[in-house]
Formats: structure tokens, C-alpha cells, sequence
């Protein structure tokens, strides 16, 4: 467990563009897929509005069905950008493989693995050899420990790498997957990597994202990242865990108090780390 | 689910002696397994110096192996009861069977339901029938539905049900359990029944207590239980988890500004509940 | 994991009236619930007829909801009993507490101890005191040495203990839990206790049971429980899982040559055993 | 889940050479890297003496760490595939990524893909454009579906497809993974596409392969794959869960009688599957 302890202090000033990813709280949002123009710049207008700066949004998507729309590829990753860099904004998208990397790389500010290719280790060596900043989102049932090797094929080349939190495989049906944040508080005892938690594809659901999103930001969390859709009953993707534009901005106000405390601590003393005692008791 | 539905309202005012559980953030705390007068006494003369006001101790331990410390039983029982009454604060300790009910009873103010018994319907009946208040742990693997339907036992004779997660089973061999924050959301939304978080049981580490302590308070817990002893390393039961008391001194003091934001926008809006969406779109 | 090297051998020779539960392929079959008796009758005697020697039903059911049917009671056992002895047949039937031990005890053959009740620590030390056998599900997560050190609570007093593996908790929702077959398999090397294996509650469906009943048999279970019903479309619990008369004969006819062949080779090298490796290599 | 169901029947005659995989118990054995000339043929020499006819061994090994011996390359699929074809034998290696699809079709009879790859949707589609036969393992975490909507993305333009258990996460630390047989027949009831059980990556540990290689004969399944090495304490990878010659001879020998009594079978009325119940009943 000495490799990632090495790696501690690489990171710390993550920044991309003017945002310094390490320090506050950063909200990525956005819809699951790109759908058509209007879509995505109402999204990102409406969200600018609210201080968010980072643009989400899917051009190729991994589907779990080869029957399900697959996404617009790189007339998606136009319009993202475009509608990003009209408000100001950054951008974040999935790069599903060695191929497409570079048209993505093209397009794109911070490039994001799914779980399905956390190990996927080709990609992870493809990514460590170009600068794009990467998000590694955790494996459907990774441990901790798998999901920090995981990035260690990319910092072998690429120090700028962003671990993302998305919930693991569990037996209850009332949640997509279950969100793991004693997993979040461990990344950030392990590893000075950013943790981003993406509450949308952990929970599945919208009604108990806004009590996380505290939490998220209690804990120590880097940020967070959530779907946002301007009409969520008609997304073509998920659409059942997207917020809507009212949701959004009631959500950020929601959280708004929260961080605030957090960035009047954080001069101080935030965060508290305990020791840890060694298993030597019964 | 109309079930717990119905019952909502019903414990909005939870309170044991001056203690409204259903307000403020709670903390239960003291050692995993009462050992001798003197380790009691001075965890609650520790615990109470610092505001908390529930003291937690097993006299009666479920063990996974037949050769492992029992427990002191009802000695166990009077240290605890004397220890809290002798610094005014309330006890919470486990309740094993219907056999030694009347004589936890007598001791206890809040009966413990290991996570062992959740599904233990005789001793769930027996408790229905009783009127002290009933913490309930959730299963090892039981789902959200199946915690409240078990609570749903108690609940046809006694409506003071506090519910504890404690964390679920996984594949992580990094965590004791995986704690599952999503899932108290889940029962907030679902109960208005109080909810507790364990998180020496759940984390069963020391290092990554105080982020998720300050994840309870923003999630909106109604409080958490954290083990605490004298000399960690001397416990006669899980030491590796539990707290020294220099430990829970900074961990009370760094959940305090937490606790104090809460308090001032619970009087306004706290918590923000988003609507849930319908299951309809792709 | 000495304790129950320690204990192997004692059960060589399990028996209970005419049958040897060490010795061959046992098939315990019968309803889910008694119901009636015109139905646990025509079960007995269907499943008489085809050579099944041991009569499964509930009588005490143990509920995830306290609204669901709760089981007959005494009069069940009363009824499982009658049927059983008209047909010479041995009963198995679940015991829920210390309370009704007696009682049950006073009916039944088997007394069986459900998942829920794996770690009800009371109930397994009263069953140690008293000297019925003892057939112990494995709790819905347990893990392999817990379900050991579990049985190691009754063996304290009785040595009359079966297994019962019933799948555990997946996140598979194909299959009501997943059957754990490897870990049949290392019951049989961990210990000597008899080990049956629980197809009906394990998949929650019939249309696999005969491949896996057919794998039970080749993997040196002692043998295997199924749920059979006269009419499952009607049963009062748990009918999507429960076999039809004519399911029954056909399964029972499906394993007989499987159960042939290990009687032939059993006298003579069977089963194989090949050396356990020690965790040396990378 | 019309979708396989439209298959079935495809490859109820899929043939390699002259090996059906659709008839039978297939073994595919050998070492988890392939590390030298003399090991490889040693081992394909002593197998193909047993009756073995696919030679398996790793050449590009996708590793949790990067710092892990990543196999020997091209010079590995050589090595595999000279001795493979000196003993007449079939061969089956991972193929890990689009890039290296080519040189390892090149050399190679049967392309694995690995757990870690089970949603790789770019390889899979790679692989529906050309003609080799894909052996797909199910993902660490996936479910029965997922499994067999990975596999219709193969089927998109190649039939050929196996599909091959190996093994889910879970939460007991006694073996590797959980062995799912019940998937296994599960998979068999759903589709047509030969299934084979990789015994050593589910269990990690050699004492428990011969009980589950026989259940995994009278289940049905199409073949079994297991990890053998020369001096498996020597093994580069996995050697705690290797098989020596000695313990293949003995787990081949074991198998041998099982084998016989399907074939047997087989031509008659193997297997037998009951009707499935519908959920109707409480």
C-alpha cells in the first residue's frame, strides 16, 4: 500500500483551467447523454447561472444493451463544448477506448473512465501517456484498493487523475448501487487524489440526493456530480435519476451554507484525521 | 410500503427522560463490552464532561464464536446503570433474548437489538409488548424494506423504535461493513422514525470516524453511536475500533460547528427532500 | 479453525431412526406451510411413494412482514406429524425460540433453526441442551467459518447437527439468493457434519432445481430439501418456488441414476480429495 | 429478454477444429501465464496424455497492478501455440484489447475475454467483426442479463461465443470468488451458448476443485477450465490456486466416471427442466 502513499503531494494542486480541483467543493453536472443543441445549452446556461462550472454530458456511451442508444459521438462532443465554452465552462465525457481518445481529447477538458472500464488497463495506459486530466470512476464492485492500482496505470505517466465514488454493486433494490462514503473517507486517508462522488448513477433515484450532497460535502469530498436534464421525463438516457432545472438550483442552494462552513474551517483545522489503531486487541 | 407510511408522525416527538431523540444530533457512546467498574465509570465521567448524554455497553454480547468473551451480564448491567445515573445520562445496552428482557429491563432505558436478532420475531414481539424504547440495528444483509418491516414488529405495541445502521456486508476487506448513508436517507424519507448511525461497527477503524461523523450530521441522523474506552488496546472486544478518550474529545469538539449549522437552519428549511421521479423514461 | 477439525468425526454416523444422514443422498421434501390436512397428507404420501423418507413443513414462521401468514402452530405440528407416521416417515419443521422448544420438540423429528435464527445465540445454546438433532440453515450472509462457529454453539451440548446452505444475498435478481456450492464443498473439508443443501429457497424458482439437484449429488451433499405443494398456485406462501407432484417424481427420477453412480463409487474412492496449496506464490 | 431467446439454436453446434463444444465435458487446462518453453510443453504434454484437448495459458495478463509480472507478449502466444500444436491440442489465451486483436487471433484458436473486460463494448465489437470463437467471462460483478447482453454484442456478427463462469465478488474470504452454479444453469435455461466453468479463479484454492469439477458434469455445463503448472509454488501467477500434474491426473481420473454416466444419459433424455412457475402466488 506504499505506491499511492508515495504518490501523496503530487496532486495537490489539481487544477485545470482556473479551477484548482483539491481545494473547495465542485459540482460537475449536466445530462446523462447529449441529445440535441437546445438540450445541452439550456442545461449549461442554466447551471452557469447557479456557479457551476464544470459541463457533463455523454457522447459515447457505454450501454449495458447493444439495443440502447449508444450516443452521438463526436456531433455530442461539439455541441458539449460548444455549449461550455459559450458560459465559461469546462467540460467532462467519457472516453470509451484507444481509439476515439484522441477525438475526445480533441473536445474535451477532463476525460472520464467509466466503471465498466476500470480495468480496463490498455485505456488506462493510453490515458497515462497524453495530459488531459483523467476521472476514473470506481468499478461496479472494485474494492478500494483495486480502484487506487486502477489509477496507478494512469499516474505512471499522468499525475493529473480524479478518483470518482459511483456506488458498488449491493442487494438492495431501492438504490441503483450503493454509495460507498467510509469508501470516499478512505480514498482521502489514502491518497491525496481529488474523490468526486457521483450521487445520480449511485443512488438512481433524485429524492435523496440533496441529504447526500451535504454529506458529500461534509465529509471532505472534492466535489460532486449529478444529472441535470431540462425535461427529465423525456432524457433518451436514465432519466429517472436526472434532476430538473428546478431541482438543480434548489439542490446548490441547499448545499450553499455547507460549504461555506467548510471553506471558513478549512483555513483552520478541516478535516480531523484520527489515528488508526493497529489490530493488535482482541 | 404504505406500512411505515401510516405510521409516520407517530414518533415525531421521540423522548426519553429531557432527551427528544427526534431533535438535535444524539451521540451514543462508551466501551463495546462493559469490563469492570472502574473502566465504565471513567468513560462516562469522560463522555458526559463533553456533552454527550447516552451511554452505550454491553453486559450481554452476542458472539460469533462459542469461546469468545461473553460479556459480564447482569453485573455488566448495574456498573452501566450506576456509571450513567451517577453523571445523569441514559443507558442504551443489548437485549439477547425474551429471557433476560425483564432483567435488561430493569437496568436499561434503551433496549439494543444486535444486528444478529433484527429478524428475531419472538424477541420483536416481546418488545412490542414492553414500553422501554427499542434501538434496532439493522441486519447484516437485510434491505431498507426488510429493516422497517422488522421495526414494523415493535411498532404494533411500541412506537418508540429508533432505528441504527451499522453497515452492510461487502466484498471490501478494508471496512468491518460497508456503512450505507444512502440508506439512511432512504429510511428518513421512508420513516419518520429517529435514525442513529453506528460507525465503529460499521467502519470497524478509528481513521475515517470523524469525516463520516460530520457525513451524519449534514445527512440529517438524528445521531450516531461510536465505541470509546479507556485503553483501546486493552479492550476485552473490538479495540481496534474504539475510541480513546483523547480521540472522542476531538471528535466531539470537530463536529460541533456540524451540529451548530444544523440547529440554525433546522428552525427554517432543513432538510430539502426533492421529489422522487416516476420509473418512466429510458 | 482448529474447533471443528476438532469435532470431525463425531457425526460419522448421524442417525436418526432407520436413516443415516452420513450415509447417501437424502431428500427432504414437503411444503413450505402446513396448511391442511387434506395437503400435507397427499403431500406425505406422494412423496412416500417415490421414496422420500423425511417430511418438510412449517408450522412456526418466521415473516418479513408481521402481515404475512404466520403458520398454523401447534396444530401444524400435529398434522406433519400425523402424516408422517402414517407414511414411517421422519419430519423436519423450523423451532423460532426458546419458548416453543418444547413444544416443538414434543412433534417433530429435525428441528430446524432458519437463517434468520443462525445467530440467535439463546435458541442455539437451548438446542444444545436438549437432544433432538438440529438442522441449521446458514444465515442469508454468513460466511463459511461464522455458519461453523455457529453449529459450534449446539455442539457444545448435542452432536446431532446438520447443515443447510440456502444461498445468500446477491445482487442478482434472477435467483431469490445465490447457491453457494463451492461453499458446500468446503463444509464437507472443514468438517464432518452432514450438509444439505436448500434448493428451494435458495433459487426461489423451479425451472433449475434438477441441474442443481443433479450437481448436489456429484458434489457429495448429503442431500438436498425442496419445497413440494399439491397445488402451488394456491400455497399460502412461497408458491412460485414449491415443485408440483409431477415436478417432484420427475426430479426424483432425474437424480436417480447420479445417485446410483456415487453409491458405486462411495465403497470404494470416492469422494476425491486433492491437497489444499498454501498461499507461498504470487 | 426476448433477445437470447431469438438465439438459441445458433451454435447448438459449435465446433472448433474438430472439437464440439456443444457436445460433451470440455477441459480446458493449463497454466495462468505462460512463462517458458520448457513449462508450456511440459504441461501440454502431460494433459494432452490425459485426454485434454485446449491448451489454456496467458500471454498479455490484465493485472490489478501495474508493478505485477504483465506476461510474456508475443513470444508467450508462440510458445502456447507451438506446443499446443506439437500435441494436437487446441489453444485458448486473453486477448486484452483492440490493438493486439489481430496478433493474438494470429496465433490463437479460442479468445478469452476477461472478467475485467466483460463490458469493454469496443473490444466486444471488435471481436463481432472477425471469426475466431470468443470465450467471455462474466464480470466480476455482473448479473446473469449483463452477462448475456455482453454476449449479444459478440453475436452482433460472430456466433461462435462461450460463455464462461468464473466467479462473482462477495464477502467470504475462504475463496477467491463465489462459484455461481446456479448462474450456470440459469445461463443454460436462458441460451444455447456453451458454458464453461473456470474452477480455479472462482475458488482460488485446489481442494475443493474436484467436488465442484463433478458438479459441474451433472449440472450439464459444457466444460470446466482449470490452472495447471509444472511447480505451481514456482508460478509466476496464481500458484496457490494451480493444479500440479499429479492433482490434474487425479481430478481427470475423478471426473471420468461422471463424464460416462452423462454421456450415457445424454442420448436419451439429459437434461430435465421443469416448468418455471409464474409469480403469482404469495
Amino acid at each position: 500500500m506504499a505506491l499511492y502513499g508515495a504518490r501523496k503531494g503530487y496532486n495537490a494542486g489539481l487544477s485545470i483551467g482556473e479551477v484548482n480541483l483539491s481545494r473547495g467543493f465542485h459540482v460537475m453536472a449536466g445530462p446523462c447523454s447529449v441529445e440535441s443543441e437546445e438540450q445541452v445549452h439550456r442545461t449549461a446556461e442554466h447551471l452557469a447561472g447557479r456557479g457551476v462550472r464544470i459541463l457533463r454530458g455523454g457522447a459515447f456511451k457505454p450501454r449495458t444493451s447493444p439495443y440502447s442508444f449508444q450516443g452521438l459521438g463526436e456531433p455530442g462532443l461539439k455541441l458539449l463544448s460548444d455549449a461550455a465554452a459559450r458560459m465559461g465552462m469546462l467540460t467532462v465525457s467519457e472516453v470509451m477506448d484507444v481509439e476515439t481518445l484522441p477525438l475526445v481529447a480533441g473536445y474535451i477538458d477532463i476525460l472520464q473512465v467509466g466503471a465498466r472500464n476500470m480495468q480496463n488497463y490498455s485505456l488506462l495506459k493510453a490515458l497515462a501517456k497524453q495530459s488531459k486530466p483523467v476521472l476514473l470512476k470506481r468499478g461496479m464492485a472494485a474494492t478500494i484498493e483495486e480502484f487506487l492500482l486502477a489509477a496507478e496505470y494512469v499516474l505512471q505517466g499522468n499525475e493529473r487523475v480524479i478518483l470518482c465514488e459511483r456506488g458498488v454493486r449491493s442487494f438492495d433494490p431501492l438504490t441503483r448501487n450503493m454509495l460507498d462514503l467510509s469508501g470516499v473517507a478512505l480514498l482521502r486517508e489514502m491518497s491525496h487524489l481529488p474523490v468526486i462522488v457521483d450521487l445520480s448513477h449511485s443512488t438512481g433515484r433524485t429524492d435523496i440526493i440533496a441529504p447526500l450532497a451535504r454529506a458529500c460535502v461534509a465529509l471532505g469530498a472534492e466535489g460532486m456530480m449529478v444529472e441535470v436534464h431540462p425535461e427529465p421525463a423525456a432524457a433518451l438516457c436514465d432519466g429517472v435519476q436526472a434532476l430538473s432545472f428546478d431541482d438543480a438550483s434548489r439542490l446548490l442552494a441547499d448545499i450553499t451554507p455547507w460549504v461555506a462552513l467548510r471553506a471558513k474551517l478549512q483555513a483552520d483545522r478541516f478535516p480531523l484525521s484520527l489515528p488508526k489503531r493497529n489490530a493488535t486487541a482482541g
